[in-house]
């Protein structure tokens, strides 16, 4: 089997290149807005820097809390206290729980769900693209395990093949079963197998730096092994879905996590 | 296709008949060790009864607790003030938080995963009995959803491959290569997508009575349809894996969650 890892592009490395920050904070924005007038809006770009850092502190607390616990295990006050911000502070911010777990989605899932699909414009095989979308994922998840984890915290559930990563690979399959791609005996069953080894792949490789003494290692080359065997589940021969599953990932600017630089 | 639900057992169906206790409780087996003693034994017995049933309020608000946000999740003060228990009173029955979780795996997931083996005695094609048990988990699941969230909550990490189900699951998949009646291009991505499909599968009836408004709806027979698409990732072919899948269950007596019947 071919180093499928030598021939990635550098973002889909375990140092990923930050080609692209993937929402404009507000402070940044207004910052840009306000470069006219420079007195006022000096003392603006101060308050609005304090602001956004708040944010930034809210939402990377969250984010941590969020990976671990789901949204449903984590409180406010537990939010508040990890950023070390006032507990009343928050609704500055953000109206409640749900809209800091939905930003935090907005921003690290479906802006990530979107560049993938920019990736799959550049291939035309259904197989390829489903192939190309796993091995990304699994290797991003490998390159930042806190984003990895609150994908698998956050789209572990029926509800992600209605608002997380599981609708566009729903979508996804059922293009390469119209197209005749793939061999579908029963859609339902077919889902929950390739999303299940998706995440399972991305869980293998977030939890894999925590275990040292991990007797089944992780080769470097899982993420196109995964995505292999997952096409054969799709119907394809083992030999053409590793061919197409170790092809040089196409380049896409891929985001990144804005909240992983800093975090711990 | 057969609806293979009618040919179920009892013991597999969407009301489990209770058949065995998978681990007496201390102050059950103290009560008839006593039985002969009749003055000291009857405060004993009262004793015994009320330590039995604090110990079964806390091993009750530890699984719910740890279901839903897995054992980092949750501190033993969360564990005490939902079993409405004194802080303190806590270690008279477990000197740890780890405890109460080993505790907890003991009796719901080891207790299973070794009558699942007695199930396995019943087939003699390591296909049959990886769907079988496949079948039985994800039905399981359907029939005690905080057994089910439990599972999902434990064993979605590769530790479950030394100390959860996958232990057993990657046993009886190296049987099968070994036998080959499986085809096996790469062990640890097999692995990967096996068991994740059992899960995802165990996800979907887990979370579907949550979501009344699911698009996707749940199968009767989503266990079945599941263990054949995961049949076909092990290399049979559909016809076979769905002929293999559909087949009555063995009958066996598979432990019930004693935690179960009085929890919310």
């Amino acid at each position: 089997m071919p180093p499928a890892k030598k021939s990635m592009p550098p973002s889909a490395t375990n140092s990923p290149v930050k080609r692209m920050r993937i929402a404009p904070e507000p402070g940044q924005a207004k910052q840009t807005d306000g470069a006219g007038r420079e007195s006022a809006g000096a003392a603006t770009t101060r308050q609005d820097k304090r602001r956004q850092e708040t944010r930034l502190k809210l939402m990377r607390a969250a984010l941590h809390l969020m990976s671990a616990k789901g949204m449903d295990g984590v409180a406010i006050q537990d939010i508040t206290n990890a950023a070390d911000v006032g507990f009343g502070s928050f609704y500055n911010y953000f109206p409640s729980k749900e809209a800091i777990f939905q930003t935090l989605k907005d921003e690290l899932i479906e802006h990530y769900a979107a560049a993938l699909d920019k990736l799959g414009e550049q291939v035309t095989d259904p197989a390829e693209k489903i192939a190309a979308s796993a091995r990304y994922t699994i290797r991003h998840g490998r390159a930042d395990s806190v984003w990895g984890k609150f994908v698998l915290a956050t789209n572990f559930n029926r509800d992600s093949l209605r608002t997380g990563l599981g609708r566009y690979l729903l979508r996804d399959v059922m293009t390469g079963i119209e197209a005749e791609r793939f061999v579908c005996h029963d859609l339902a069953s077919l889902v929950v197998a390739v999303g299940s080894t998706i995440l399972g792949g991305l869980m293998a490789e977030v939890t894999m730096s925590e275990q040292a003494d991990d007797p089944f290692g992780s080769p470097d080359d899982l993420p196109e092994k995964v995505s292999a065997t997952l096409l054969t589940t799709l119907g394809l021969p083992w030999s053409e879905a590793w061919a197409i599953a170790s092809r040089p990932l196409p380049v896409v600017d891929l985001p990144v996590n804005p909240l992983g630089a800093r975090s711990a």
